[in-house]
């Protein structure tokens, strides 16, 4: 396994910590985490219930923290790891905050950025898809098996 | 002119308002109101330098703003009217709060949401392009004028 590869699930195990703490509250269990320099800058889990707020994505928050953290708008030196791919939404969000590297684990086959707004991040990020693609799946599967 | 052109234009002058704030404050010069049952529930201007947030759309304000006045996340039966066509993120977050009606003054042929995500919409919303379309490209186009 390669630095990185290790790197990348140490950042993602944060993001999923924050998913779960996003089941535990009745939320829909994605979790996010911004890196900077090999440093944690903000992490959020989704809030859309509690909020009664659509926008409260954890992408959404965990944008808005970084930038506050870091004074400014731009997040180019970043890499975000969230559990769930991007929506629209926090896709264009993500492509606004010029983010340099998207990480995520599980695919969203229905309402997944990939499938409506290809083209939404900056042209200039990289991806990595499927990064503990199975523990971050397994924690959407069962909390929507909760629900049913 | 129809009664709901009339409404339209009069709803928008309010949206105008809200985007010369913004220019004002060194902002890019875009408003929006939403309106439920003939009524103005929210109403926002962008925010993003002043917040450095890439977030502080003035979509996702009123947005955020109308669901906490309403308590509830859908604003199905409410209608977003803002001064320029929204960017792939607030299509993304109209979409999320299943607005009913979208109504836009100028094009983004640039950034619009129509380039990047055509249908990030809910299927059944309808949307009216061009109401006081003159004069919302005009205070972008001054604005941007300053600028350079």
């Amino acid at each position: 396994m390669k630095e990185t590869d290790n790197k990348d699930e140490q950042y993602m195990r944060k993001a999923l910590y924050e998913a779960e703490r996003a089941a535990e509250e009745g939320e829909i269990p994605i979790g996010a985490v911004i890196v900077c320099k090999d440093r944690i800058i903000s992490r959020a889990h989704n809030l859309t219930e509690k909020l009664h707020d659509v926008t409260a994505h954890a992408e959404m928050q965990a944008i808005t923290s970084a930038a506050d953290l870091l004074g400014g708008k731009y997040l180019s030196d970043c890499t975000l790891y969230v559990t769930v791919e991007p929506c629209v939404m926090c896709a264009g969000a993500i492509g606004w905050a010029q983010i340099g590297r998207i990480v995520y684990g599980a695919s969203d086959e229905k309402r997944g950025y990939q499938l409506y707004a290809p083209r939404a991040f900056h042209p200039k990020a990289t991806v990595t898809r499927g990064v503990l693609e199975a523990e971050c799946r397994q924690l959407m599967q069962e909390f929507f098996k909760q629900k049913r």
